[in-house]
């Protein structure tokens, strides 16, 4: 194999290829990229094996050939080279590549491409297309929500609910809930999914949407879904079992409404957890009056007290509330609207914020039972 | 106790003091930053027993006092606090000290301030300057080299060695030595003291040099050294013992000298080191040749190699030589010429780096031996 390209172009796709290559590789080849040049085209693919990256650059083939090379070498070596193109060669009965850019001059050893599993397209039963902006932002609104531990996988997933061109993409861990409500660019019937939330987040740093007009490709299958775009082809395996029935959780009588300015409320929530994280379940009071507006406050035993008063408009009964700080800050910081909504019943039921004037995004979190 | 204050001073001076406060206190009220008010001025205090930090803001004192709270709760609130003045009050009887800042408030538990051992001037025996600019400078060319393990704490220290108003300041790790010679602001007299190297690097983010005219006030007593600029006051204990002879180091019959750009070396024994950090002492070898300028190599037998050639006016017979690629690329960030002149003798002689034209920093580095 011997190949020339631009040094930006290996760099950019290498960037995008680590985040497949897995820390501790369960066999030494998964620590690898896999290279095949052909034609004017080098694929280059990484997978640990939940997860699987396909990125094709274009390159001047002067003798085709496959080769994998340990991927986290290869990428701090490219990312170095002083030149604007580097060239890769192997020639047929080595065991290095040799990498060559402007006087710069390294080998490393290559392992057998026979042993690297090559990542395939799944066995497609849908295909639909989705714009890239509406899909970063469906994510970066949900899958922060997701559980971090592996006891229930379910709740580690961001489970998509699509209905003709309608989606919904949810995520919870049990205490805290967002749902957001979407449009697919084009009609995909009736389909039902749950992608891990990690990788999910992880996509989103892959997708560019900074041309509106940027359209991402979805092929699912039984057990994988893949993800088109750009020159990335994105496979990820989906987590297995039915989503519970969220919708009951969204609270439909609530009593007591409160319009407050997110930057301001963030920022206090913010000050008042210096206290509540030294409490024992990072919990701060949050009590909602008509008269007073909103007064937020935390006491650690341990260190000391915080509380500030923010203006809030509150029509309804006074409510007395406490959450962990987190399930709060969380959501604020997705929130673009000036002002938020928070919808409440009483002390001890969920509440639920939104955005003023979007009902296409709901975020419900439970209080903390406080003595 | 109650004053009032710039919040942006008070954030200041515990940025400050935070560098004294231990992560592990051996008790309790180490952990804390003593406050005494008393007049305009608030007096701040930190120390781990070996540092000692006092810094003066200007205060508004409605009632003088003293009192203890814990460095990181304090540090924190007040860095986020939203006014631009904020309020610290201690009411006689109570063991909370309250602050207060356009609409926050937070009570934060208090130690005992008798129980917090002050930072006391150490008993001093000469008194010398300095400009600010030259103790940065020579501590930033000095201090890096010093050895980080503590089995032989003499060298954990950088080496005032003073005569009238010059002096030298020398690090050594035994494997590479760094040494600068500079001048006081005024004469010293003779002094030798040996400043842990950790405390110094600590110190130089402290000191401003912004203002060329800026000087530093240096006390020394037998076991301790002060420094003192601008609102701080700065005492470390010093490291006790005899520093060995340093200047039978320096290479005094070198044959072959190379010079080099700064910049392009760098860059190459960067990317070579890649490599080389997969070797056992992260060797990178350098063959110097008249004819051929200078060679770059590294070779580990399970990643790989790396070489390139770069430009070097060698003179003198060759020489191929292999070093621990820290102690060149260290050196290397801290010279501010363009080229830079290294002396040789052998393979398994020490060299010599300096900046071309300024013989007042000098920098040796013991050879690792190759098969």
């Amino acid at each position: 194999m011997k190949i020339t390209c631009a040094t930006k172009d290996l760099t950019e796709a290498l960037q995008h290829l680590l985040r497949a290559v897995p820390n501790n590789p369960q066999t030494p080849v998964l620590a690898g990229i896999y290279m095949k040049a052909e034609g004017s085209t080098l694929e280059l693919q990484a997978t640990n094996l939940a997860l699987g990256i396909i990125v094709k650059i274009g390159v001047n083939t002067e003798i085709p050939g496959e080769v994998v090379i340990t991927g986290k070498y290869l990428q701090e070596i490219v990312r170095k080279l002083p030149g604007d193109m580097v060239t890769l060669t192997r020639e047929n009965d080595e065991s290095v590549v040799h990498i060559n850019s402007d006087g710069s001059s390294f080998n490393l050893l290559a392992m057998n491409s026979e042993d690297f599993p090559k990542v395939k397209p799944p066995e497609t039963f849908a295909t639909f297309r989705i714009k890239a902006a509406v899909l970063k932002d469906a994510i970066r609104r949900t899958a922060y929500a997701c559980a971090n531990d592996e006891t229930r996988p379910i709740f580690t997933g961001c489970y998509f609910e699509i209905n003709g061109s309608s989606f919904n993409l949810i995520a919870t861990n049990t205490h805290r809930l967002a749902i957001v409500k979407q449009h697919l660019y084009d009609d995909a019937g009736e389909l039902k999914f749950i992608i891990p939330g990690n990788a999910l987040r992880d996509l989103t740093r892959m997708v560019d949407s900074t041309d509106p007009g940027n359209i991402v490709k979805v092929d699912c299958g039984v057990k994988y879904v893949a993800f088109t775009f750009d020159n990335v082809y994105w496979t990820s395996r989906l987590i297995d079992g039915q989503f519970p029935p969220y919708e009951r959780v969204v609270p439909r009588e609530s009593t007591t409404f409160a319009q407050v300015n997110v930057a301001e409320f963030l920022a206090t929530v913010d000050r008042v957890s210096l206290i509540s994280k030294e409490t024992e379940y990072n919990t701060i009071r949050f009590q909602f009056s008509e008269q007073d507006g909103l007064h937020i406050s935390s006491n650690s035993p341990n260190v000391g007290k915080a509380e500030e008063r923010i203006n809030a408009k509150v029509e309804g009964p006074d409510v007395d509330i406490s959450f962990n700080v987190l399930y709060i800050s969380d959501v604020l910081k997705t929130l673009d609207s000036e002002e938020c909504r928070i919808a409440l019943t009483k002390s001890l039921a969920p509440a639920d914020i939104r955005e003023i004037g979007n009902d296409n995004f709901i975020y419900v979190v439970t209080p903390v039972r406080t003595n």
